[in-house]
């Protein structure tokens, strides 16, 4: 049998050489910027077979090329093969961006077509730009995956519910008024917000619209006066009319935001041109005076607040007490149980189900035994579902939102003996994330100053685990979000690299990862927190909030000086403390013996 | 008597009132953005009072404020003492940059005054763009202080010599086609190039017209034809005029840059804003196209080439048995002998002269005796010096240019005994430098990414040194040089946080500053250089090239983990093998005590 994408894929170029289009671009992306997509929203998937969450794909008339990023190398490698399509590892040397791949092989007066809601204005203009540059064109109108995928999914539209205030910590109100503040700050009378994080954020709802992501498909626009939610509007239950009409939030429909937008009579409009997509951001009027700068509810909703933090710490002792419970599980129950990679996952789910106001787990569960670890971002299905042997790695990255916040943690676990190599390496991510977890700073820094804690002890040892150390988490939203976040490359404009508040929550995750043979990650979430003031400035330090045993049959105590011993044992010590009133007698006597000092 | 300075002011603000000048802005600088600047160009220092390298004045008609960095906080409180000028403590809280404080002061049409050549084209635009808000204007054209300045020094008017390729590694042919290869992937056919250090390196030329910086006043203009060197004619010697001729290096005279430049006829000009002055900018015809970009000569001078390393770490082993038998004098004579700050100073320079092609120091040699110390770049004066006595630290921070190549070097010296707060400074101290200097990290991080780990043993104890903890050093040229540096705070255009390159030279100096007490610095020079590459990329690690004990009396060695006496020890063991041949024997058996593993 032909491969399906390879038959996708003549049948797509046939669709562009009726339109004249030399090269197309599909990007892993919704009209939104998302970073986790509705199937609706996913025609670069269809079209090439790749699955992993980031990813560029480019279409020539006799050529495709796929561009991942180091987390999914090894999974696109495998997903890609008999495709034909080839595969850019970004940031390997020699690789060109995709920006320099178009730039190098769109023909003097030739055409480049994608779907203009499918991409940052940012990136959007970039490829305008170099269109301009060959004296060729732009086709941006159409949904060209959409004309040949026959079976495509419907667009969601799911109802939405609030979020109390004891939950939230500020009012719609509040909300408003802080963007409505920043606005006048940058001169600016009208703002088009189009993040769902943001969205929902600022109105203090929750969706459905995305697995695992609780936003509502909607876009927003904010002038001096009035608030304007596009979106589908028979998703909102009649009782929530009377919500909306308190916080003067009028509606309209989804699609409408266009023909808005065009018709826009604001002197100076806001907007971040990174997420507004590229078609809202092409019909705006000349007019309109554009302010191009990061959305005000961006470092908002990233600094936490006190209740915000109050509840995602409650949060985090439920989660940790599933996890523990798993842990023991697993741990206690590999010799005698038939577990496998998906019923293992199940189990930690039903773990996390018995959690109080438990809503729903965060991400895709990352249940990754063995080699299967070594893809970052490895998800089990039926086809690669593998029982698991009391003896190596199990990798689990797993998190929940709860109505109190929202979870990301990562625990690699000896099933049974590992080898000298899997020791070292084990304890050099443990180190990694502790000695960043320790970190003591001036106010003034970012993740860029600080990600080397982390990564040194990887690096001393030749090894890099090619992504970034951690991002922040969002509040019962996307689990991952900026603009904090702990990665040692620097983009020009220093975005994702916000200096580190009080309030804000990073995950710090180093890793190891062997390519086909295991995979090793330690994932705490880190609050960011003032500590001493003095002469000197402001000094800030990070809790860890994450609370699950760090596998100890798998840590060399040699390997680690005195007061990094003397770090992972205060952990476990405040791991036990905050986590064994949750447990039965035998849970916690397993706990007291993995929460031992070393 | 009368403070001086109240005296100049008054004149000063008469002139300005005079002109209807509401705010003069007094840069420390000269016309090519020199770091140390001659005697002639000292005009904030004449008004001020204030006689640190980095410091801009602000005078109004009724007040007068000064703005400095960390380093010379102290300093500049002793010397405003009584002259009214307020002093602006950048970096710290509520303290605003010298551009919001001209913008909050200046009355709507108001007028700003500075001298057009004493500032950047960068700087002199955003005063520009703070005039045209308050509809305002600026006057640039007269050097307002000269015009009271009764007794000011000469412009500077030195010889200059030719190095040979032996000590540069590559010719004035090869790097002029290094530019003008630069300049065609720019798109630019005229480079305008005033930073003297960067003219003295394409020359392959050193003068004598900054103290410690052999430099020669001068401006340049490279086109893909023509090399024009403006400078004062007279000072070239007539066999140095063939050399000219040979290399194709025009010459006009140092004034005439500002009318050649306003009748420049390139099509577009490569020029970096930061460092070319604002009048040269100013004057440029409208119709040049103007090629904002870091020179290309700074990077290039930067990553110093194989010949030019070899011989930097010769130059640093003349210097290390200098400072070694420095340091041995010092210890075993501090109980016999009357020595003071400026008799040490001497007895240095003393040491530095007997080495074979020794030039000059490379900058003012700060020998600082207890409290002086804390003042991070204190020189002793007749009116400061001090006896040293048999306890507490002595900090000498000193260097020297040698034919081969440039030397900058700090040691904390214990003269006798000193207290465990001191004992545990010094060590962490120690620490700072010497984890720095062992980081393995891999291609593409910055200085701003390894900062950390010197900074973190201080920050761990709630110290911060305030300012960078290292610079790059040019090679015979100004002993700071960019664009490589580590600090960790972040120019939003990354400037002087360059990717750390192969070749690249830049000092490692923590230090602990207790205003009042005592200041403790280390600095050695670390070389980058390439360390092994595997499929995580290309890793790169220092060489500490700087050669003298590190004071062992002054250590802590419970307060250093294993690998952290390890490292000191391993240092120590070739500061003995490399610097032992130079020495007597009584020097030697101090120094093989004084490198001892602990």
């Amino acid at each position: 049998m032909a491969n399906p994408v390879t038959e996708r894929l003549l049948a797509f170029q046939k669709e562009m050489s009726l339109r004249g289009i030399d090269l197309y671009i599909l990007f892993a992306s919704d009209f939104h910027g998302s970073e986790y997509i509705g199937d609706y929203f996913k025609t670069r998937e269809y079209l090439t077979g790749f699955t992993g969450s980031a990813g560029t794909a480019v279409i020539l008339q006799q050529e495709a090329y796929l561009w991942t990023d180091g987390r999914y190398f090894i999974q696109a490698k495998n997903q890609l093969a008999g495709s034909g399509i080839q595969l850019q590892r970004m940031g390997e040397e020699g690789v060109p961006t995709v920006e320099d791949f178009v730039r190098e092989h769109l023909k003097q007066g030739g055409c480049i077509g994608f779907d203009g809601r499918m991409v940052s204005a940012k990136t959007g203009e970039a490829y305008q730009k170099i269109a301009e540059e060959k004296e060729g064109r732009l086709l941006i109108e159409e949904d060209l995956a959409g004309n040949i995928w026959k079976d495509r999914p419907e667009l969601s539209k799911e109802p939405f519910f609030l979020l109390e205030e004891k939950y939230t910590g500020l009012g719609v109100e509040a909300k408003q008024n802080l963007v409505r503040d920043k606005l006048k700050e940058e001169g600016a009378d009208a703002h088009i917000l189009t993040s769902l994080y943001d969205i929902a954020w600022l109105f203090n709802i929750r969706g459905n619209d995305i697995p695992h992501v609780p936003v509502v498909l909607s876009y927003l626009v904010i002038t001096m006066e009035e608030c304007i939610w596009f979106l589908q509007e028979d998703v909102i239950k009649e009782e929530q009319k009377s919500y909306l009409k308190e916080h003067h939030i009028q509606t309209r429909s989804y699609e409408e935001i266009y023909s808005y937008a065009a018709s826009m009579r604001a002197d100076a409009v806001l907007y971040d041109d990174r997420t507004v997509n590229y078609r809202i951001a092409a019909v705006l009027p000349e007019k309109v005076h554009k302010v191009i700068k990061d959305n005000p509810t961006e470092l908002l909703k990233a600094v936490k607040n006190p209740v915000e933090i109050a509840n995602t710490r409650k949060a985090h002792i439920k989660d940790g007490a599933a996890f523990t419970k798993f842990m023991y599980w697993l741990k206690t129950g590999i010799q005698q149980e038939e577990i496998t990679e998906l019923s293992a996952a199940e189990y930690l789910l039903e773990k996390r189900k018995e959690q109080e106001h438990f809503l729903d787990v965060s991400f895709d569960t990352i249940c990754a035994y063995g080699e299967h670890a070594a893809m970052m971002h490895y998800a089990a299905t039926e086809e690669t579902n593998v029982r698991l042997k009391p003896e190596g790695f199990l990798l689990v990255d797993s998190g929940g939102h709860y109505l109190e916040g929202t979870t990301d943690i990562t625990r690699t676990i000896a099933l049974g003996p590992v080898t000298k190599e899997m020791r070292q390496h084990y304890t050099a991510v443990v180190r990694a994330n502790f000695n960043l977890a320790s970190a003591k700073f001036l106010h003034g820094c970012r993740g860029a100053n600080l990600d080397i804690l982390a990564r040194e002890p990887l690096w001393s040892l030749g090894i890099d685990y090619k992504c970034g150390t951690g991002h922040g988490v969002g509040h019962i939203l996307n689990v991952h979000e900026g603009p904090n976040a702990f990665r040692y490359k620097l983009q020009p404009d220093l975005k994702d690299n916000a200096v580190l508040e009080e309030g804000m929550i990073t995950t710090d995750e180093p890793g190891v990862y062997i390519e086909g043979a295991y995979g090793i990650r330690i994932e705490n979430e880190l609050v960011c927190k003032k500590t001493e003031k003095n002469e000197y400035g402001q000094f800030m330090c990070f809790d860890t909030i994450t609370w699950a045993p760090v596998d100890l049959d798998a840590i060399d105590p040699e390997a680690m000086n005195e007061k990094e011993r003397e770090v992972l044992n205060t952990y476990h010590r405040k791991v036990y403390d905050t986590i064994s009133p949750y447990l039965t007698e035998k849970e916690r006597d397993w706990l007291k013996e993995y929460t031992r000092a070393i």
